[in-house]
């Protein structure tokens, strides 16, 4: 076995992912480990024994993020990070986020069992609350690390319960010593399934990811006016439900007038007073659109204003749009880029470029390390969910393009 | 003072409105004055005396529907009865069938003050319970008066704490001894305003409402997928609110298909999971649609239900409308509305025929006496609602047209 056709075992990375998966498992094959959760110690514990038996140094820091370092030749230069999530959804899959961490300790014993040395040291990281599902926000150990999101203000978030971020912190025992952002990687790469449906649809295994959509949300209303549903006649109404239609409609015509990256979603909708036979005076919505490319953003924005005011004028109601969220794009490191596509191509795995609509870990460090995503396939798109499918195969060809490029940036 | 230069007395019409408004007027200006509580209780009292000392005779059924006759030269000829309701909304105006009923009450007492007899005898109706605010469905008195609603079933109606209808009319004092719908009349005429913007919109005084348009409410589902605001590219998306958005504005182009008199209205809507960045996968949206016309009405149905077809195939969603009430048009007598029409006419008034899009006990009698309806503008055509208005001018005219046109009727 040489460092060109070292391929990891597929078969011992899929019972890690089943045996981890028993750690808050449901009875409908999902996982529910909310973050800093008794179940999140526990798979923390078995990580923790897991990569200490594996002759790893591990690292906890003040955030609770877990480092687990194979040594490099040369200990001068920078890790080359891999790492994802262990924590889940209250109503989860086995993949999201776990895949990512289980196939960079599944590297990590693939290079252990070859005996093949790296030039950089190589760190497997476990982020702390990706999920943001018990504390908001999500990625908050990520966004702390890359200066995003303030430490003490993220120590004070609190649950349904009113339990704080940092005692629960305590309360597991993994709140580390290691000052937040300090350990800096030479580059990380995150593996992770898709939760899209394009890989699948276009029978694509790798998905070489370039870049994550910048969002905006918006808060919604339409003001029209109130009036008897048998009463008054089509055309002098100013019913604030229609010229919602007609805006809904719209923004879903301006998301692919920008590329096929574009998206617009409206969520959640009510129309007011709600009352079957009142033609609705007011309805309140939401907005969420998304783009990789900040300027290809602001021209849904302009897009959207624009319906949103030639709407408004025709139909003689107001339509006033809130942003409240608004997150740019980034785009993932060339260069890494280049090393997932290339390892993706050495394998002959069928790969293309994508973009992640999603958040994770690595569009934080994004800004402080450089970095880039490997994307697997899952079935039907669906994540957040404990139907959340993927196949050992598609987990075993991402775990062999992480290898591999960790390999190319490692040395 | 002969019948034909005879006019009721606008300020004596004007504060008996505002007098009666005290009772349970609200500090908005409007009235809250529910069915068979202790307002109905003394606006029936103050009912029940003033006729009595105009000298009318008062009846009262047993669903407590109050008729106050002036008898005729010829009794054996059937009254020509007047009508509307004292009760209102909980948030409603001091119009909405109070017009009616005190428009009759001025009719009669100016037939007093110039001593003028006719042949048929008059009488003046105060139905129970149209609204049906406090207990559904509304209209009920003048329903079961018509046959269409039994009257067994109507007693058992109860309101939100559970106090059954029958004992409320104990309660009050107004529960009659007369059979309901023994007492039969020769026509039947319902002063009302508007409710809609028509007449004020057209500088009309008098709309002569010679049809009540039929309606169908539908309960309606579209069912999509469900999936991730940021990974599901559009033009995989099965997006069940982009549907609901395109079948909404479809039913606004159906209505005005089938003429001006055609009305469509979606009043509540839900879209499912409800949060901001998932892709509703279910919307539920309620419909109201309306035509005089009962062709028509079909048209719409069919037009409505290709839309659904059609839109579901092209989005591969599934929009399902079920239909759970249906109430087919009604024409109001001619030869009643040709007496309208007349009156209006021989008074100068300007006037245009109508239909009611609204419930009126005058739709219901009119399948068992021939009926008719007269509308007089309301501001911006609002009511169920504290700032309904109408002018001292409008509301003495269609008291003008009502006096005449129960002349004409009544000989």
């Amino acid at each position: 076995v040489t460092r060109t056709n070292l391929t990891i075992d597929s078969d011992r990375l899929w019972a890690t992912l089943m045996e981890t998966a028993e750690i808050g498992g449901t009875p409908k094959g999902g996982i529910n480990r909310l973050t800093l959760t008794e179940e999140d110690r526990r798979v923390r514990d078995w990580f923790a024994q897991t990569v200490r038996e594996a002759g790893l140094e591990l690292g906890i820091d003040q955030m609770g993020t877990m480092y687990a370092t194979r040594p490099g030749r040369d200990p001068s230069r920078k890790p080359i990070a891999m790492g994802s999530h262990l924590d889940t959804q209250p109503t989860g899959g086995k993949f999201d986020g776990v895949l990512g961490v289980l196939a960079g300790l599944e590297v990590l014993r693939t290079l252990n069992g070859a005996g093949i040395e790296t030039e950089a040291p190589i760190t497997l990281v476990n982020w702390t609350n990706e999920e943001g599902a018990r504390f908001a926000p999500g990625m908050v150990a990520s966004g702390v690390y890359a200066g995003e999101v303030d430490q003490a203000w993220a120590m004070e978030r609190q649950d349904r319960d009113g339990v704080r971020f940092g005692d629960a912190l305590d309360a597991i025992g993994y709140r580390g010593t290691e000052p937040v952002g300090e350990r800096r990687f030479g580059a990380m790469v995150e593996l992770h399934i898709e939760q899209g449906p394009i890989l699948e649809l276009e029978g694509k295994t790798i998905g070489v990811v370039t870049a994550a959509k910048g969002s905006i949300w918006a808060d919604c209303r339409v003001l029209g006016r109130e009036s008897h549903a048998g009463s008054t006649p089509m055309n002098v109404r100013r019913d604030a439900l229609m010229a919602f239609a007609e805006f809904a409609l719209a923004s879903e015509t301006v998301a692919p007038q920008n590329g096929p990256d574009g998206v617009a979603t409206i969520g959640v909708v009510e129309a007011l007073p709600a009352s079957r036979n009142t033609i609705p005076g007011e309805v309140r919505f939401t907005l969420d659109y998304r783009h990789p490319d900040a300027e290809a953003l602001d021209r849904m924005t302009r897009g959207i204003d624009e319906a949103a005011s030639a709407i408004g004028s025709a139909r003689r109601v107001d339509i006033q749009i809130e942003r409240i969220w608004n997150k740019p794009p980034i785009a993932f490191d060339e260069q890494v880029c280049r090393a997932v596509e290339t390892s993706a191509a050495e394998l002959g795995l069928s790969h293309r470029t994508i973009t992640s609509g999603a958040g994770h870990d690595a569009v934080l460090t994004a800004s402080v390390v450089p970095t880039a995503m490997i994307f697997v396939p899952c079935k039907d798109g669906i994540s957040h969910n404990e139907a959340e499918s993927a196949t050992k195969e598609d987990c075993a060809a991402g775990a062999n393009v992480l290898l591999r490029t960790v390999l190319h940036l490692a040395g």
